[in-house]
């Protein structure tokens, strides 16, 4: 055992600072030098394994030790989702007061369950995403809550639509009954994987999810829609709950809410809207039509951990029947029964304690105001559509969906190539190897199609031209 | 808009420097005065929230304006669960070297759930975590995974139970058939809520939860489990699980897991093995013996963020059949499809992305070492048994339930009162309100029971003392 750790207690308190401030040199540097660094983990599969002991230390090491290992082991094995040229899946990052916010969560330590154990966090949540609602212009009878992922704020809100039935699920569960219905779940082919994890997880199949089709632009058919569901009522199948995004995975599309919403009131249909990603785009004034028709949803899911600088994780689910949500989850145990008249974070949902995520969120809309988270994300959008312009007008390049928000669906067609699907791949493997940016993709229409997503809290118009001038470049190469 | 909150990118750099800075001080502070604070947050309910501005502000604010709200308005509002006086439900606290790896994983902000895009948290996890089964004493063939709380590992494993059975359930879910028994999972009266939450949301419904049970111990009756068995074979029902708990909540009894999982391989029933709280103890030797049988489990879930000196939240759930749990839950959208041979982590759970949970661990085992941590243990659990045997010789109290851990249920019985319960809530509720220490309380055998749980890093025999005198003194100003 090294002197610095003895066998009882916390780290020596003088180590604590010295460290603490090494780690915070060490943070800041890294975000100053991240563009020199590859966007994509540069190791090969396994490597950090193998440099990894096979057992703990049997004695404490000093952390001077274990803090070199970050640069030696770690570092070489993150991939940098905050560099400004990482454009894959949707591009995220952290903002700097949003790692604060999670170096204070970290010392309270405190696990949200009951309103005594933690006034702060049961207190700022409720109050930080009624800022929020109200800067989306969602109408004030919607409720937030805070939990980890857009995964989890889904399978609650399909988990209240199944206790809204009434069929006695809660209490007597699915199996051993002859007395159920078909419940049915309807989302468009372009919906979220989450959708079919939850149907999964929730004992009503996969059989049970209706995949409706979607029109040229990838939005949901409401026609379809409305098919689907007059035929499940005639076949005696129970309609349970409808998921429609705003701002889909693949191509950011927008399923038209407002039609939907008719539907499902028409059909008494629980609507749940996924906007994980361009929930944080409501708040900017000339994005609202994109929303329209989500003030009357019953749930909606956004991800401040996706596009509002605040780091991972942080999903927001708003309700509008919080009493619905309570009645679905909530179960109290002696050793948590307390007298206050007070809201309990347990009883609103799976887990029993929550972290206290609310601080960060909360740094963040201070700290840039309204204005500034404004202002960024219509920058970030700005930056898209000029990357489509781009796109479009190079000979070489077309886009392939619509720019709503800030991702562009795009490919290489050069003339006289007969599989443009491998050539695509190529290109995109070529420019993440070369770690200088990082793009994904997706299948559109049978179609390899890269995916340029622009969100991080550093990413500049130079970004941009960087990545452009590199496929075009790589194009080259290839061809 | 102030000058330092610009209208694009993040915080300039040198004010993250000095900020951190700040903020590394201000912890440092936090934990050496930690005793001077009230471990209840003095709050009156709703105080935080009337504070607090109604809308978000247009303009941004200085940093220093809002880390000023962190003491004027947040401190107040904590309960500090690193109060070394902290007794109520477990004792949890975070070490030093835990908050610097939730500052490192905050900036790294990645989101593991591909390889590609978090090579060092989907290498660096499997390692710390079979560093930790190797720990514990646990066989080879249990991989482990880390989720955020022991809710959703539960959650999980109830769910690989569901899907081993082969009913398709995953496919054709259970609703609207005709075809499938009354699925039945078995607990005991003294296990977590979780798994009343779990059955709920799996759609088995609390009618399926059957409640076994237990002795004067509060330890599972392994012959009623059996017969409960025996009589839903007999009904034509089908056992699904069985969740048995080593270190259950109220008082920390350990169910005979051995003689449990000889009824589950006769019955071919999945065993679940609940050790939230205890499963850090499996680390120390002497205690090895209140585990055995557990290893012939089919998955165990363990909390490191309970009592192994690891931030909220890391809760890791080892399985014995790792293909089952993917089977279980993986499903690859495109956009998510990659060719790398390697483990993906949204392959083995609800969650598409995942923290980089296992940086802090892996900084905890480091630093502490495998002695360290065992010496710690070791040492609450000492500090536990002196404070009973404390009780144990007083005239005027009792100690309820056996001493496994670090956990001590009792209450005050002076003689001639004729309303224990009554005034043992009041003997709690005036602890509590001094500030001085924190206890909570369950209900054993419908007695009103007193719960002192020695969890802290920073607690030692004085912080015991301390709490003894005051349960003394505050009795007698009470008789």
């Amino acid at each position: 055992m090294s002197e610095s750790t003895p066998l009882t207690g916390d780290m020596p308190k003088e180590d604590f600072r010295r460290f603490g401030h090494e780690i915070v040199d060490w943070i800041a540097d890294y975000f100053e030098r991240m563009e020199t660094l590859p966007v994509l983990s540069q190791n090969a599969p396994h490597a950090l394994t193998d440099a990894l002991p096979k057992s703990a230390p049997p004695e404490g090491e000093s952390f001077s030790q274990i803090f070199g290992d970050v640069d030696n082991l770690i570092l070489p094995a993150v991939t940098h989702w905050n560099h400004p040229n990482f454009h894959g899946l949707f591009s995220t990052s952290t903002s700097s007061v949003g790692v604060f916010g999670e170096m204070l969560a970290a010392a309270f330590d405190m696990k949200a369950m009951l309103w005594r154990t933690s006034p702060a966090s049961t207190e700022l949540e409720p109050v930080v995403l009624d800022w929020l609602r109200q800067m989306t212009g969602l109408p004030e009878d919607f409720h937030g809550l805070i939990y980890d992922t857009a995964s989890i704020s889904t399978l609650h809100a399909i988990a209240m639509a199944r206790e809204r039935l009434n069929l006695k699920i809660r209490e007597n569960g699915m199996s051993g009954r002859t007395d159920l219905p078909l419940l049915r779940v309807y989302c468009s082919e372009q919906t979220h994987s989450s959708i079919d994890k939850a149907v999964i997880l929730l004992g009503l199949g996969r059989k049970s999810l209706v995949k409706i089709p979607v029109n040229e632009r990838f939005e949901m058919d409401a026609e379809a829609l409305r098919e689907a569901i007059r035929d499940d009522l005639s076949a005696g199948h129970a309609p349970l709950c409808v998921v429609a995004t705003v701002g889909t995975t693949s191509t950011t599309s927008v399923d038209p809410i407002d039609r939907i919403a008719d539907i499902c009131r028409r059909n008494h249909v629980f609507l749940h809207v996924d906007a994980a990603y361009a929930g944080s785009a409501a708040i900017v004034p000339e994005f609202q039509s994109y929303f329209k028709g989500w003030e009357r949803a019953d749930s909606i899911v956004m991800n401040p951990h996706k596009w509002l600088f605040t780091p991972f994780d942080l999903s927001v689910l708003y309700v509008r029947d919080l009493d619905l949500l309570k009645r679905t989850f909530s179960l109290v145990a002696e050793y948590l029964r307390v007298t206050e008249e007070v809201q309990n974070q347990m009883d609103y949902g799976i887990q029993l304690g929550r972290r206290f995520r609310s601080l960060k969120l909360w740094f963040v809309m201070r700290y840039f105001g309204q204005e500034g988270l404004i202002a960024r994300i219509r920058e970030h959008c700005r930056l898209a559509r000029l990357f489509a312009g781009w796109v479009d007008d190079a000979a070489d390049f077309e886009t392939l969906a619509p720019v709503k928000f800030a991702l562009v669906c795009f490919r290489a067609v050069p003339p006289g190539v007969a599989d443009p699907d491998a050539l695509n791949e190529r290109l995109m493997n070529a420019v993440n190897a070369s770690g200088a940016a990082y793009l994904s993709h997706t299948k559109l229409d049978d179609r390899f199609t890269l995916r340029l997503s622009v969100g991080s809290i550093r990413v500049e118009e130079r970004h941009l031209q960087k990545v452009w001038d590199l496929l075009n470049e790589t194009l080259k190469t290839l061809l």
